[in-house]
């Protein structure tokens, strides 16, 4: 899955770059190694984000906190830090030796064409590599919506009300996908 | 739904008063708005840490937050602060005019008594005021988890690992709870 902070649209539609947010790499990485996702890229174009990233990365991963805390150490290792969505792109149909079926996400999803049960069949048919894009401030840009293979239905709780944060998003997404119901 | 910040244990099972963290006020809230919870309980003793809520609540719900952003308004004014638990179950008689049930969560559940489907079954119910509560830091003390009336099971994702920030752990929860998954 893809973290994406550019492109995306600010709260006037128009698009920005957002800042890293330190909670949802810890938040997003966690729920990503709860529910078996094999990569997180961060994906930020911004130089001094580039760095951010990377230094809360090292402590966990291979500085104090990875003693203070293994569990933690377990899911920032599966972040990748990348600068844009093609080298995400390239670094799967690299790693996996094929192209990854990309799934948009957005709470103000106008037309979609995935629902969460055509996920749910998507991820276990795995006869391609899956990818995952969530955008951080008001959502993924127009383009990278039209360009991806799917557009995932936007979550519906118990109302009208649909202002989840993106670590919240995340965590229901991959539980709809991939959770133990049954317990 | 309530946050307690005390009683809660540490890393090594110990007691304490956690620290209230400003993104679980938001992004609970934001998720207990969406799913249509009708109050959310921040509760904890420290006196500090009570003036650090009604700050960031105040902020929000009628300082400059709430003109800058209404959606988050929506979701921060569901906020009650309450000093213990016996209060969080005293306020509710006394709105409800009926004592709660109480459900407790735990990744570390370790006997638990409660499913998801039978949590929907409570409340699909709705003949009682259901109270769900949560904890920070490691997790709800031992005292809170066995004098609760059901004990939910642990979330599973997709292996042994189960690190969620307590922020994922009530989003899915709700989404498990009262998430419309057909669409």
């Amino acid at each position: 899955m893809g973290l994406i902070h550019h492109p995306v649209v600010d709260k006037n539609d128009q698009t920005i770059a957002a800042a890293v947010t330190n909670l949802d790499l810890h938040d997003i990485a966690r729920a990503a190694r709860t529910y078996g996702v094999s990569r997180f890229y961060v994906v930020t174009p911004l130089e001094d984000q580039q760095e951010l990233v990377r230094s809360i990365v090292n402590h966990w991963v291979s500085g104090a906190g990875a003693t203070y805390n293994p569990d933690r150490r377990a899911a920032l290792e599966i972040i990748e830090l990348q600068p844009n969505l093609t080298d995400v792109l390239a670094a799967i149909e690299k790693s996996e030796c094929q192209k990854p079926l990309t799934v948009v996400t957005s709470a103000r999803m106008e037309r979609s064409d995935l629902n969460y049960e055509g996920l749910r069949e998507l991820g276990a048919r795995g006869d391609r590599p899956l990818l995952m894009l969530f955008g951080t401030a008001w959502g993924l840009a127009a383009d990278v919506i039209e360009a991806a293979d799917y557009r995932l239905a936007p979550i519906e709780g118990w109302g009208s009300y649909n202002h989840l944060s993106v670590r919240s998003a995340v965590s229901i997404i991959l539980d709809r996908l991939r959770g133990n119901m049954s317990t």
